[in-house]
């Protein structure tokens, strides 16, 4: 079967960054604006009064110091809670595809691949701009990408389910080179005015290449790679999959796996995708929203969940699949060189890595990066992994993990090359 | 490379259907109020006055006739003219997972197929009723399916881009058996109020099953096929790519193509998808409205599009799309029995029809369904499949094309088993 590699990989973080103190001050100032105007009502037991938070709360319940986000100002407007973002017109990009360019063409220029030698571009993260068109048509041709382009959804998880749909597309001949995005603007829906929700996101782009390896092509660890041939595929025969459009192209310019070795070059081993239905984490905000009767909660129509039982039914059910998938794999735990796991929270994580690998994972065996930048959704992962991948030697084997809303889970073993 | 089938196929219809004459009368009223509560801004030249429609101009611009919604009562009431829908609980099925369940069903039952022995399910449409969980794991769950589910969206064109997706993952060994389904409530997000698109867009809900053939398998039109084996992939050595799940009760309920002749039995010859970013089909409506300043005003949050110059754009598009899949895949258009083209207007078909076979088609050559459904986004093509492939013999060839908003295109090569 064709083999694939992650040859690039990019992030876009936002300038604009809050930290606990910041968000505390100003949820404080809502939370006692709210109950002085509803004192009645709380006095005759008829709605609770909202919750003080503070940064200790804050930091025991989640590892989370900062965050960053793309607009400052409203989130910390006591009279709002949510950004305030310019309206674009239609001839301008949007806001969503701007982040995602940011990180795209970061990912590009690791790989020494040309936009225009792309066959596929998928847009993946837990909340799309609008419905049409594609946001990801939009980046494609903001790009010059060739080929095709799609958004798709499974919240935390979607930036590893977008790497299996991009893996399956390069193994079936369907495309040679796909790009996966992950614009998370999180602070468009998170709900800044409870205690238990208010500090879990942050915003971020990442954005992952992923390329067929050259026909021939073998890692072999304990020697380095051979690379037998070109591997670029002939243009005069094209597979009757694949998009063709930039066949000739990328013939041109065929990557060399081998080329940058302080590049983020990983062959993908195996990808395993699981999703168990669960209300503990929704989002009710849709387009058939003004077609209800009666309208929704502003409060239903934002992020919601249950923490403590997403805890509860979470992390087993990630051990179980990072377990599985490892069995099928034929590979230890132990022999894992890093674990890049979904970054919502330091608890879950050290619970996580303990039933994989029998201890608390080290920093440097499952690395943090949500002390920075909170909860990110699907972009987490590949934070962790694009921050985290440089030391990690030829041969090398790790496996990234993502999970959440759904509920789902989401895992890519990969060897360095 | 593993060979993929399209084993069953499935259609949720409404039982509420609205004739142009009364989708005109609710119109008029609408417009006649409209102009006269802006009688001295019209007079000022400030707002264009609302153009009346009638039946004849709807079937001239577009062949429709008739179409189906979920909700009639709203969509004519001139004072709201949009669905009225009880608001749900998260303890209940949503709507849009209920109208997959229904359509999804139909396509196990055709394909004799167990919904235990599903292991993917992708939901995709024009639009999601929500951001998380995704509308594919609740309907996983409904169905009581196995492995993942996910949503993706990429308009009109999301029932191609799905099948890819399922062909991908199936030749890829990510799954065995994966259902596509195409949930539109287009009454949702269509605009109702203006003359070129109240009368555009129906609800349905379409559902295909994709599974990989049985090992050996060969489709051999002059003599049938021939069965070499069961087919049925060995449990104890699943592909590492396997979702692995359902392994054990795929192998032990292996579909036999050959079973049911009447089922919709077509292998999957070859796929192809490309897209084209372009603002002349768009809907602003997102999470992010809220914190867009100004406001978007309500005619930016619904369907919008320059038909015109979608005409004149995706016409050729479309065409050029097709030759060169079929030119890819070595067959001649003369030799294709059917086309099952996305069913938007009755004279873009026959534009695309005439340049790829040399001649107007007949409603046998490319059947036609929006006469009486009207434009239903994704699902349009997959319906005129459904309701139109049984008269087809074995070793006939045909294509599945949808095409919109994006601009994007999509279409499948398929051969009746």
């Amino acid at each position: 079967m064709t083999k694939v590699a992650i040859t690039g990989t990019g992030l876009y973080t936002p300038t604009q960054q809050i930290s606990n103190q910041e968000l505390v001050d100003a949820h404080t100032a809502s939370v006692d604006r709210f109950n002085r105007e509803h004192a009645e009502q709380i006095a005759a037991g008829e709605i609770a009064a909202r919750e003080h938070s503070s940064d200790e709360f804050i930091f025991k319940a989640s590892g989370i110091r900062s965050r960053h986000v793309l607009d400052k100002s409203g989130v910390l407007d006591p009279e709002r809670m949510y950004p305030r973002l310019p309206q674009r017109s239609n001839d301008e990009l949007s806001l969503q595809a701007e982040i995602c360019l940011i990180a795209a063409e970061q990912a590009l220029k690791q790989a020494d691949w040309r936009p225009e030698s792309v066959d596929a571009v998928l847009v993946a993260c837990s909340n799309l701009q609008r419905a049409y068109p594609a946001v990801a048509i939009e980046v494609q041709a903001a790009l010059g990408a060739q080929g095709y382009a799609y958004d798709l959804n499974v919240a935390c998880s979607s930036a590893t389910f977008g790497i299996q749909a991009a893996v399956d597309a390069l193994r079936a001949g369907s495309a040679r080179s796909v790009l996966v995005i992950n614009p998370e603007i999180t602070s468009g829906h998170n709900n800044f005015e409870l205690r238990d929700h208010h500090f879990i996101f942050g915003d971020a782009c990442t954005a992952v290449l992923l390329q067929s390896l050259p026909t021939g092509y073998e890692a072999r660890p304990e020697s380095g790679p051979t690379h037998r041939s070109s591997g670029a595929p002939s243009p005069s025969a094209p597979s009757p999959l694949s998009p063709g459009a930039s066949s000739a192209t990328a013939a041109a310019t065929a990557a060399d796996p081998t080329a940058d070795s302080n590049a983020a070059r990983f062959e993908v081993l195996s990808t395993r995708l699981g999703t168990s239905f669960s209300n503990n984490i929704r989002n009710n905000f849709g387009f058939l929203n003004r077609s209800e009767e009666p309208a929704r909660e502003p409060h239903d129509v934002v992020f919601s969940q249950n923490g403590r039982q997403v805890f509860r039914d979470v992390c087993p059910m990630v051990a179980e699949h990072i377990q599985t998938h490892l069995s099928q794999a034929g590979i230890e735990a132990q022999s894992l060189r890093r674990l890049w796991l979904h970054q919502a929270n330091a608890n879950m994580n050290r619970w996580i890595g303990k039933a994989v690998l029998g201890h608390t994972p080290s920093a440097d065996e499952a690395p943090v990066i949500l002390d920075e930048y909170a909860n990110t959704s699907s972009a987490g992962s590949i934070i962790a992994f694009h921050k985290h991948h440089a030391d990690l030697e030829r041969g090398d084997t790790g496996l990234i993990c993502s999970f959440g809303a759904g509920y789902s889970v989401g895992s890519i073993l990969i060897r360095k090359l």
